[in-house]
């Protein structure tokens, strides 16, 4: 209740206090302005279109403001009623009337068993259509060039300390992704290398000599061959920087307290991008074969990367804790005894003699789902988290805590998909309970109930799957078949088929 | 020629001007004292032993100043002359009298086609017994316990910038990772986990209570399992520090003043550990498959370390470098035009607006053999080179250059080996002209020419790993059978055989 307080009173100043955002082009994507209904320019074969935040119909103040799910679940009062209800946690899917998600996407979630008021998951579904700018050699458009860019867009985003850093990632993060490929549309659909440099300004005025293209000819050393491909890997790691700063400015006037992990998926000419920062996780199953297509960002999988900072940037951690691992908490009466310990560059432990500064709190510590930074936060990668701070303390966290995903490409070309080959998107809900071959297995158990062509059996997998980490209330509690406990989590999951792309592309 | 007389002069120098070494335990490594001939105690069941460095006979000043090979050679003088020779570029192993390498290793090795003056590869083949000290549990050890360890050692070095640091660490890094294992002599092996805390000293006085090692029980938070494994990875990577260590301290009056790449590995208890800083190479081929046990540390495979550091510590740059990476040299006309980019954090490229700071020199540059870091040096890990400078300036090169190995472990137990089955281990000299498959077709072809039970056989594939990489002078130059060229850098090879050990450990 007192969070949901917090938030009207949060929406009430949004439009007053926050700093001017400094747009980096004149239509950077803000969180404040309406978004447009529909695409500027409608691409050359329309896609099936599905809503979304960015597509929202409007909203009560108070709505938006309290609690929000993605708007292609098309809930009525009454369904939002029903996927705020923690006792229930009735499993949340689109209708089966009405347009399809692209791809015939499956979609399902459910909320948390009362671990937080609202569910702090949020998702997004989207064809983006990417207009490019006048053309990047500086020349005018002409009527045949400059043809857009279509993608698809995926994406999962789990809140924690709250919805509203989810909330605002679900409306912009693909918005700042095709700010970022406006520069690049031109180039990407020319199939010779990408320039290395370009004019000045895009839209600049200029020639359409292609001269003024610097070209290999023109520099005296050797030059790296630069993909098409790591362009959109650069631009999609570019939009989340953009999207954690943008966080940043608004986050006073809109209270974006909190943070969220973002797991997205973008499919553009053939390929299928998949950018993760934080714990959830993305696999292909593909033929009974599992392809993970992520890994998750913890204080145990980053502990170098931890540890290194906290070495190289001691005054981050604040004579609070020390960058040294140790394999349980170090106690004042073993000063000079000799204990295990392993610093930035170490995969093994040794033992060194213990000293007063060792005594302070590790920046890493604890195991599996209770690890934590700075005795703070299970997760190392995320958007937002601005304002949070050591427990009792003025420390930050967020310059452990990093923006940054890492990008797996995929080649949807280089296989023939059949229609029981699926990317599976999940929040830390699911994959805390299921394994990967679990999740095989519901996808063989759970598709071959269904004709190939019926394309209610993403739906159907997606639900199956949330169900399959939920469990049933028995013993007080959540209960999967096997009596383990479910997971107590929000859970949201994306089934995103990859035999179907072929005719959308 | 100038080389010969700067190694004389630095020899005759090396016993005075050092200062005095700071040993972290009382029979620390120390290369001014001539090393001990034969282990403090002899093993249980003595395994084949070889000579190496630390079993040389004594050789005159002149001659280890200005020149030195493996003494496992056991070359003559006039051997010396024929192994030192350009132009004939003699392929040298072990003679087939005398005793064979443990294990019955091969090896062999060539010098360069006139690169530097002398061969600047090192290599060593050693069995170590590690005493234990005194109980770690402060009892004085009871006669039944506290037996040595022995372990099985293997190392190649290749020089840069002069021999001296290969050759200080062929003699040297095996006694370092033997110090840093006497602390685990007894834990090793117990089978019991390790102990997370001890007394403070080594062979303090204390009771033989084992209450005195602080066990699981009296800690109030959770802890880590630590592995006998990780102990000895933790050893190992202490030890490449500790060596590095104590090059920069022996710097000035040894004149180490050039660095070496480092490959070791360390048969211990069952398993085989590899530890590699640099761009030497080790892989398995068993049954035909290929198992790389290690990576290469250069400027491309460490990009994002680098620019880590750079952009964490930009002193580190003093102004002449930029920690952002370019596919090419940025021109001074390029100026607030845009170029490709990346940073730290990215995989993928951007386009950024030229300033005048990214005209400065990138941190890293080029790509394969010809990629440098600072513009200077194509390795990114190994052993000394600490009065190493960026060309014409007096920025240091070494905190980029890291002494820390990636230890990767090889249970022995978990395979039944045949004899067939080997652990290659060579030089950039090999890597750079052979493939992965060319030296598991070798290891087929070679090993299948001898009886599975002949010892000479993996001398034999030594051999016909280095001809295959050296080639025959021809045309202007040593060329392979297709007409490529050959390597013309150092080249030298250990091959282990992983069929055998059984017997020895």
């Amino acid at each position: 209740m007192l969070n949901r307080v917090r938030s009207a009173v949060a929406h009430l100043v949004s439009s007053g206090g926050a700093p001017p955002p400094r747009p980096k082009s004149p239509d950077l994507p803000n969180s404040t302005s309406a978004p447009p209904a529909a695409p500027p320019q409608a691409p050359r074969s329309p896609p099936t279109r599905a809503g979304s935040g960015t597509a929202a119909p409007a909203k009560t103040v108070e709505a938006r403001a309290s609690f929000s799910r993605p708007t292609f679940l098309q809930l009525s009062p009454g369904g939002l009623r029903r996927a705020d209800d923690h006792a229930g946690r009735a499993v949340q899917s689109p209708p089966d009337t009405g347009r399809r998600l692209p791809w015939s996407t499956g979609y399902a979630e459910v909320i948390n068993a009362g671990k937080s008021r609202h569910n702090e998951d949020q998702a997004c579904c989207e064809v983006v259509y990417v207009e490019g700018r006048r053309s990047v050699s500086g020349a005018p458009r002409e009527p045949s060039r400059g043809q857009g860019l279509c993608f698809y867009y995926w994406g999962l985003f789990d809140g924690h300390a709250g919805g509203r850093a989810a909330e605002m990632a679900s409306r912009l993060l693909h918005r700042h992704i095709r700010e970022q490929l406006k520069d690049l549309v031109e180039i990407l659909q020319d199939p010779s290398p990408p320039p290395l440099c370009l004019p000045s300004t895009p839209g600049a005025p200029g020639s359409s000599d292609s001269s003024h293209l610097v070209g290999p000819q023109s520099c005296w050393s050797s030059q790296k061959e630069v993909t098409h491909e790591s362009l959109v890997v650069g631009a999609i790691e570019n939009a989340f920087q953009l999207m954690d700063e943008q966080m940043a400015r608004e986050r006073r006037g809109h209270q974006v307290e909190g943070g969220c992990c973002a797991l997205v998926v973008v499919y553009l000419l053939g390929k299928v991008y998949v950018a993760n920062a934080g714990d959830s996780r993305a696999i292909i199953v593909r033929n009974g074969e599992i392809i993970p297509m992520s890994r998750e960002f913890t204080p145990e999988t980053e502990r170098q990367r931890l540890q290194t900072l906290g070495f190289l940037k001691p005054e981050l951690l604040g004579g609070e804790f020390t960058h040294l691992e140790f394999p349980r908490r170090v106690q004042p009466k073993e000063l000079g005894q000799r204990m295990l310990y392993r610093d930035q560059n170490m995969t093994g432990w040794a033992y060194k003699k213990i000293e007063l500064e060792d005594l302070r709190f590790p920046l890493v510590c604890g195991e599996g789902k209770k690890a934590r930074m700075m005795a703070t936060i299970g997760v190392t990668r995320g958007l937002g988290d601005h304002n949070l701070r050591v427990c009792s303390s003025t420390l930050p966290i967020k310059p452990f805590l990093s923006s940054f995903p890492e990008v797996r490409v995929y080649d949807l070309t280089q296989y023939e998909h059949c229609p029981d080959d699926v990317l599976v998107l999940g929040t830390d809900g699911l994959w805390d309970v299921t394994s990967d071959c679990e999740v095989a297995a519901t996808v063989d158990r759970v598709l071959s109930a269904y004709e190939p062509n019926d394309p209610s059996r993403y739906t159907a997998l997606a639900q199956a799957l949330v169900l399959g980490a939920r469990g049933t209330p028995r013993d007080r509690g959540w209960r999967l078949p096997n009596n383990k406990l479910g997971s107590g989590d929000d859970i949201s999951v994306f089934v995103i088929p990859l035999g179907g792309p072929g005719s959308y592309s």
